[in-house]
Formats: structure tokens, sequence, C-alpha cells
């Protein structure tokens, strides 16, 4: 019997399944009468939880990388909230009611506010509270979890969830992969287990139902497919798959540190996104040809407050120096929409999508604009800088925003004289009329990159969170690839670059057309980046050209596809 | 001293001021004992608002046109309607409060929630409700309102707010003007204004401040102005406009049952947008070349439950019927976004105007369409009808939609075997995806209608209604003018005929060169389309071509308009 999920960390594994044990607590609003004798319980939890999570800590530096094991600096910072405390101190004292009640309040109301944001880094908080709370509950109700490192056969995890704390402690040696009822692949334990390279498919919605432990399964964490009890032949089929894929690993390792290029000499650049200056080390070690895409939100998201400019120079003096020479193009602020901030209020708008945000608040909080600019201009003397802003409808926008940053570059100047001369400054792709008429926008900006994600709401007028609607976000809709032909085209009649950094760069399906229609820079995840560089250079970028003409006459997505795959000429 | 106001009804008048009281009215939330003493005054004070507004309606009958005093049947109708007594019945017996205080809470609740509502249709709503309440709540508390029927020297009245019951009793041979401190433009009053053809300036903020009973000012219904104790020299000069003002009112009626046709003759259509069936007649009376767009909303707003076939085929009917073998482009329903039903409840979405809307939710809700579809259907046997589709994003949509048409219309042949077979199938282009890849769309579609509201809003990512970003909306941006150049380039490759609907088509500024870009179709406001004749006649086609072209180059929308200001040649 088969059952199919989110495949959230590729890979195939075939073993026993390990039952976690799900805990379906349900807090009860219990009076007390002494509410100092509850708050000493609270923070005998709380202090509990901290040595718990430290502990974790040291186990996830040695199985993960430095950068996946921070996620637990962060829980030991919610569980040391001085805030979120005395939120719930203040719900014992007022309603008289038991510590794990005030924990679960306070817990739900941030998870709520977090887990309702589209940002995937502001979702990730939500994890984070939610991790932490389930812990002080657990010490508060003397609940002991099985402890995961004590597994010492093969074994495929099976649960309804898996929380960071538990992911990060697996034993490759023993765990060969993980299989729960929710997640997806954007939450902290799918991006943990592609850290750590367990395969994993997450969201199957009712294997805890379909399986106990002792059954053996099958799970493919590229498709999804996880297989209970498999025959024979499945298992074979699979070995051979397993056999495939370390295949392919071995292959995309011989294109590090090679040059982009297509198979008849066409060059390109295939960038990384990061989100801070420690994920810059999947870039490098990717051999990522730049840092396409550097969101400079987790400054301002992480902040108690507007981060100062010796704080925001040394992030992007980091990323710059890392990068050693090779391009980095850092966003300024895209702050609003869903992104909201602890220490401002946005106003309330009916549709925030279409509000006031990024380059719109930076123009009028030009306080804010100046600080990062200041920051960015400094740091420009350790690399290769480029600055874009998010955002741009008009080409008013752009001026007034360039003018801005060569009044504060003179100044810096003034006060720096090793800054660089050679800083780009361009802009996002992401509005429709930026990308109907990008030959003139770049009369004035040294590049462009597109931002497909927004794009592609804007375009067809679909929030693709909203659940009646998504179907309408067609990244190879010809509509959407007519409006991408005209940024490049557009771009190029100006002799500019243009690079895309939305999650449709890295798709290998969109990479043929997007060569063929000339962009200039990849930009990605890391992990797609050697991927992205291997199929480029099975392709004729004179195939591409040809493809690309076919498919932005095409009358839908289905058809594009359609095409791509009786075109394959690679 | 001057002041500066909203042009709501065009025309110069100098008089001396009437002030009008300003009732303000705090109605306190007052106890009571005996609830059928206060039911029993409440039937009262609703039984005489009604002999009130059926007194009105007799004045406004004879000094409006009959589509405008109508709304005093909407008013008769609020009054009398059950569910609202109902509930201010339920208040008084539920919380023991005086009827004022019960009427006010149910007028609060309705008028908030019309006018928190984009659609103008449904912010009239909202000025119903608060005009008939407020007669309510007058008469319960013995209040009698100054009679502005009794006024019989030249005065123009000045007060807070002028209601549609005080409008429309104006006297035009001794009321010249009036003036408010607040309202706007598409207020009911300013509607019954422009009906009047009495000058009317609104929302000038404080113009009862600072004048009384007594003085002499002058307004200018076309700019905002009001001159208080204007200097002779600007009495001699308001004088000359009131001149000129009426040689114009002459020319326009020179174009009555003309063609519309430019200086070098090109022809186009210039065409009405209506609302219901009663706004036929001031496209009649401007004779309209056809109806661009017959929003069909009203049916399903002005209903307690999905409207009936027989209900709309009959409105329908009256359309086309009206139009005598004039063209009728009718829209189906263009619901959800800002625009809500009281009998369906649209799911919560974070960004409605990028949601489950218009074509979305007919696509999913086939019952809902299909009585449209086949009351639209039967009713073509009375003229030549164009159906359009709103908020079409993808060719898919396009074909899905017209495919059901198709499968409804061979339905209904066999029963009504006299309903047209020429029936035009359009589609809106509102969205960037369809303006980008029009040519596409129309190997499918027969026609396409511009939708500019929406299509400049989801083209600059920015919501109009929203204050921090209204600035961008921009209908002279290049990157608009673009778009609108692709669609009809897109279409005329295709030999379909483009409309536009939105409000750009009726703007002077906007129509040399929309005329340059090849726009077939100019829809407006009844109002506006004698003065788009007149106008395109003084054009030459070959000179508004070349315009097109410079503007499509400028950086921005200021440097449009400075073009064409400097290349006027009309």
């Amino acid at each position: 019997m088969n059952l199919k999920g989110i495949g959230a960390s590729r890979g195939i594994a075939i073993a026993k399944v390990f039952e976690l044990k799900h805990y379906d607590i349900k807090v009860e609003k219990k009076s007390i009468t002494n509410i100092d004798l509850e708050i000493n319980k609270l923070n005998n939890a709380i202090n509990l939880a901290v040595e718990q999570i430290e502990k974790i800590k040291s186990i996830a530096s040695k199985n993960l990388d430095a950068e996946h094991a921070a996620v637990f600096d962060a829980h030991i910072q919610v569980a040391t909230d001085p805030m979120l405390k005395d939120e719930m101190v203040n719900i014992i004292r007022d309603e008289n009611v038991v510590a794990e009640f005030a924990v679960e309040e306070v817990s739900k109301k941030y998870v709520d506010m977090f887990s309702s944001m589209e940002d995937e880094y502001m979702k990730e908080r939500a994890a984070d509270i939610k991790d932490v709370s389930q812990k002080i509950i657990f010490n508060l109700l003397g609940i002991v979890k099985e402890d995961l490192t004590t597994i010492n056969e093969e074994v495929i995890i099976v649960g309804v969830d898996l929380t960071p704390s538990e992911t990060s402690q697996l034993n490759k040696k023993y765990v060969k992969g993980f299989a729960t009822d929710i997640g997806g692949r954007t939450s902290h334990s799918a991006i943990m287990a592609r850290s750590l390279e367990i395969p994993a498919v997450l969201g199957i919605g009712n294997i805890t139902e379909k399986v106990e432990s002792g059954d053996i399964i099958a799970i493919n964490g590229s498709t999804g497919e996880v297989f209970i009890n498999p025959s024979k032949e499945v298992i074979a089929k699979l070995e051979k798959e397993i056999l495939e894929e370390e295949k392919l690993k071995k292959l995309l390792e011989t294109f590090k540190n090679k040059p982009s290029v297509s198979k008849d000499g066409h060059h390109i650049e295939i960038a990384g996104n990061i989100g801070s200056p420690q994920d810059v080390s999947g870039v490098l070690n990717a051999s990522g040809d730049a840092v396409g895409l550097f969101r400079s939100e987790f400054l301002y998201m992480d902040s108690q407050d507007w981060p100062n400019e010796e704080d925001q120079y040394k992030a992007y003096k980091e990323v710059l120096s890392k990068m050693n020479g090779r391009k980095v193009i850092i966003r300024t602020l895209d702050i609003g929409g869903d992104k909201t901030l602890k220490y401002f209020k946005f106003p309330q708008e009916m549709n925030p999508f279409l509000g006031y945000r990024a380059i719109r608040f930076c123009l009028d909080r030009k306080d804010v604009f100046k600080t990062q600019l200041r920051a960015l201009i400094r740091a420009s003397e350790f690399g290769k800088l480029g600055i874009m802003f998010p955002m741009i409808a008009t080409i008013d926008e752009f001026k007034n925003a360039k003018a801005f940053f060569d009044e504060v570059y003179q100044e810096v100047k003034k006060e720096y004289p090793n800054i660089s001369n050679q800083i780009e400054v361009g802009m996002m792709v992401e509005i429709p009329a930026a990308a109907v008429n990008c030959e003139n926008f770049c009369k004035y900006a040294d590049f462009v990159s597109i931002g497909t994600n927004d794009l592609i709401q804007y375009s067809m007028a679909a929030d693709r969170m909203s659940e009646k609607v998504s179907y309408l976000y067609q990244p190879l809709n010809p509509s959407i690839l007519r409006l991408i032909k005209m940024t490049i085209d557009g771009a190029h009649k100006q002799n500019k670059w243009v690079g895309m950094c939305g999650e449709m760069a890295g798709d290998l399906q969109a990479i043929p057309i997007l060569l063929g229609l000339g962009l200039d820079e990849f930009s990605m995840s890391a992990s797609s980046i050697l991927q992205a560089r291997e199929l480029v250079s099975r392709i004729n970028y004179k195939d591409a050209q040809e493809l690309a003409n076919r498919c932005l006459n095409a009358d839908n997505e289905e058809e594009v596809i359609k095409i791509l795959k009786s075109d394959l000429k690679w």
C-alpha cells in the first residue's frame, strides 16, 4: 500500500518503522490559590528547558553545520525572553491559573501571529516558539519524552510531526529517514533534514494511522512517495534509484568550481540567495558564482529596534569578505506586506500586498533608509557590491532612491575614503509596470533582478497564499514568460545585465527557457546551484532560444510543459 | 478670501449665503421601562418618515428626471424594510433603551458596512440609510428641519452636508448652488446636483465656519473654488466664465446624434457605462453610440438571495430594448474583492483584491453563472448583445468560460429559438497577464474591453484606496500606456475590436493618447459623452498617433502631461 506526501529532503530509504509517541496534551485552565508558587514552577520549568536545549545544541553542533545548529541559539533566546515570561506571569497573576495554561496562551498568541505571515523566516519563528513552549509545558506536567539519541538500529522515524529539536538529534548512522503526518518543505525540520542529508517525506496526512513499529517502509524524499511493507520488486526498483542518486551526487561534485556555461559556450552566472551571513558557506560550498540576492530583512526582523549602522555594516562586510571578490547583490529593506516588525506599526490596509512596503516605505522613511545605505556603502570596501531596491513601480521611484543613494555616498566618501567607487545600483523587477517598460528603467538602473514570486502574483492578480486562487500561480504561463522576455530585452537594449532571484531561477524545468530568453544571472538556493550548472552544461543556447520562442506562443502552462518535454534535446 | 473644495457639479454661481442649520444630534442610550410604548413610538416615527419621503418624492419628480427621483423609492424601501425594523425592535427589547438609540445602532452598523466598500453603488446605499434613519430619529426627538422649498430669493446654500432629500427639493429658480463642508464627487447629493444642473462644491472642510447668512459667495463647480465676498474683478472674471460655460453647453448640444469621428475621418465609438436599466436614459440623452459596460452587479447586490433567471432576463431585456439596436455589452458578475453579498459568505482572505472574485468565483460556482448566462442569452433576442467576462487572467479561464457559455447557449436555443446567433463573447483586460498576451487571448475572444481601474492597481501593485500608496494610481504613466498599447495591438492583430470602460476612457486628458493608440470604443459615464465627441472631432488621428508614440517613452506621468500640453494641436 502506498501513501503520498511532500518530498522534503531528497534520497531514498528503506527500513523498519520507529513510531514516535504522539503527546496530544490538552492544557486545562485550572485555578490556583498560591500565585508565587505557580510562578516559581514556571521559572523552574523554563530553566530546565534551557538546560535541555543546551544539551540538544551540543549534539546538534556535531550533527549539523553551524548555520543550522544556530536555530538552538534562537530557541534559548525564546526560552529566556523576558517579555514572553512577563506575559506568562501576568496571566498567572491576573487569572489565577496554572502556569502551563499561561505558557500555552502566550505561545498560541505568537504562533498564530507568526504562522499567519507569508514570509518563511517568520513562519520559522512560529516553529521555534512552539518547540520551546512545548518543552516548558512538558516540564510543568512532568512528561519525559523518549530520547531519540538512544536509537541503535536502522529505522525510519514515523510521527505526527517532528520538532526541530528532535530532528537535530537524529543520528544518521541509524536514522535512515523520517515520515510525518504534517509539515511542509519550508518547515525547520525539512530544512534540517536537508542539511543532515536524511531523506524525509512530510505532510502525509495519516501515516501514523497506517503503520506501526516493526513495519517496513520505503520513502522517496524527492517524489514524496511512501511504500508500506513494499514488495521485492519495489525494493529492487528503489535500490536501483538509490544507486542512480549516488551517481548524480558524484557527477554534481565534478561541477564544483567549474564555469557556468552552456554546451555551445554561452556563459551565465549561477548565484546563491542568502538570508544571513551564515548562509554564505552554503553558496561557497556549491561554488556559486556570486550572491545574487542577500535579503537584508533578517537584520530588521531579528532586532528589538531599528538596527544601527554598525551592526548592519558588520553583517554586510562579513558577506562581502567571505565571498572574496565575487559579486554580492544586497537588496535594501523589503518590509511591509506580510513582513512586520516588533517596533514599528504598519498602517492597517485592506490589501497589504498592494500597500505600503519595501521602497515605498524607505522613500517615506529616509532616516531608516539612510542608516542602511551608509552601512552598505561603508561595507563596499570589502568586495564587489551591488545594491538593489525592491518593489520599484515607477522610474521616479528609482530615480529618487538613486539620488538619495548618491547623496549618502558623497557624505560617506568624506568619512571613509576607501569605499568602492564601483557599487552597482539596480532594482528588482517584480511589479508588472517595471517589466513592461524595463528599457526605460534601465536608462538609470545598472542592472535588474527579476523577483518572480511577486511578479507572478501581481501579473495574475492572485495571492498565492489564498487557497481559492493559488492555481493562478503559474511561473511557466506564457504571459509570465512574455513579461520576463520584455524585462530581459529591455535591459539588454541599454546594455544592462538581468538576473532572477525568485524561486523560478532554480527550477530545473524553467532554466532552459530562461536561458533561451537570455537571462544573465540565475540566483537560487545554494542547494540547487550544482544541479543548475550541470543542466546548463548539457544545453545548446541556440536550442534554448528556439524553445523559448515556441513557449511564448503557447496557450497555457500545460502546453509549455508539453513543449519542454517534446523538445528535450538535453 | 478663497477656499477650495471638490468640484462636484459644474457651473459658476454668485449669490447670497443661505446657511443651513446643522443639527449635531448626540443620541443618548437612555433606559426605558415601557417597551411596548417605545416600539409604538418607533412605528409612528417610521410612518411619519414614509409620509415625509413621499412628499419629497413628489417634489423631486418635478425637479429631477425619473432616474434620479427613483432614489426616494429606495428610501421608502429602507424606511419600510422589515429586517431593519426587526433589528431596531430587538435592541429596544433586549437593552430596554429609547427608540432613537436603537435606530442609530442599526443605522451605524449598515452605514459602516456599506461605506467601507469601494463600490460606488454600495456607498450610495450607506447614504440612503443615513438619510432615512436621520429622519426617523428627528421624528422621535420632535425636531422639525427648515423647509428648503420655501426659499424665495436667489441664494447659495452653505451647510455641513446636504442630504439627498434636501438636495432634491432645491428650487433651481432660487437656489443657484450649494457648498458643503463634507461630501465628494460620488455622493448622492453630488449626483443629484449634476442632474439638477445646480453648481456645487463639496468637501470644503470648514466653509460653515467662514461664512454666515448674508455674505456673498461665488462658487466654481468645475474647479472647486469658493470666493467669499469676492471683489468686482473676481466677479467680472467669473461672469465671463459663466458666459463661456453657456457657450460650451450650446456647442455640445450640436454634437447630439452626430457620429464620433476625428477631424481626419477616423471613426470610433463613444459609449456609456451603466449600473442599472434606469441609467440607459442618460446614455440615450447624450446620444451614446452604445452601452460599453453594463455592470450586472446591481441585480445581485440589491437582492436578498441569488437573483433568479426571470428577474435578470427582464433587466437585460429592458436595457437591450431601450438601446434599440445599438450595441450593449453586459459584464457578467464581478463580485468579491470589496463587493460582498448579504446571502453569500466569501472566504476570509489577506488580500481580497488578489483573491476569489469575478470569473474565478463564477467558474467555481457554475450554478450561479449558468442562471446569469441563461438570462443573458434569452435577452439577446431584443438587441445587439455582447457579453464580457471580468478578471480573466489566463487563456484557460477564458476558454472555460466560453465553453460553458456555448453549452448553455445550445440548451437555451432549444427552448427559445428566437435568440440571437450573433452574441459577441469577449473579456475584460484588467489583469497585466491578459494585457501582455492579448494577441493570444484574442484567438478566442470576440473583443476585449480594458478596465483601467484594476489594470492600473495590479500593474502598479498599489491599492488606490490605501492612502500611503495612492500616488501610484497613475493612468498616464508610460508603463500603463504601454500595457494599453500591447492590448490594442494584440487584439488588432487578430482583427478584434478593443474598448475601454474604466474611468480613463472618459478623461479628456487621456482621450487624445487613447485615440492615437488605436482604441476603438470609449465607454464612459453618460455625462462625459458629448464632451468626448466634441474633443475627438477636433483631433487629427495622425497627430494623435504621433503624440501617443512620444508619450510611451516619457519617464513619468508628469512628462506625459507636459507632452500633452506642448503638443496641443486641438
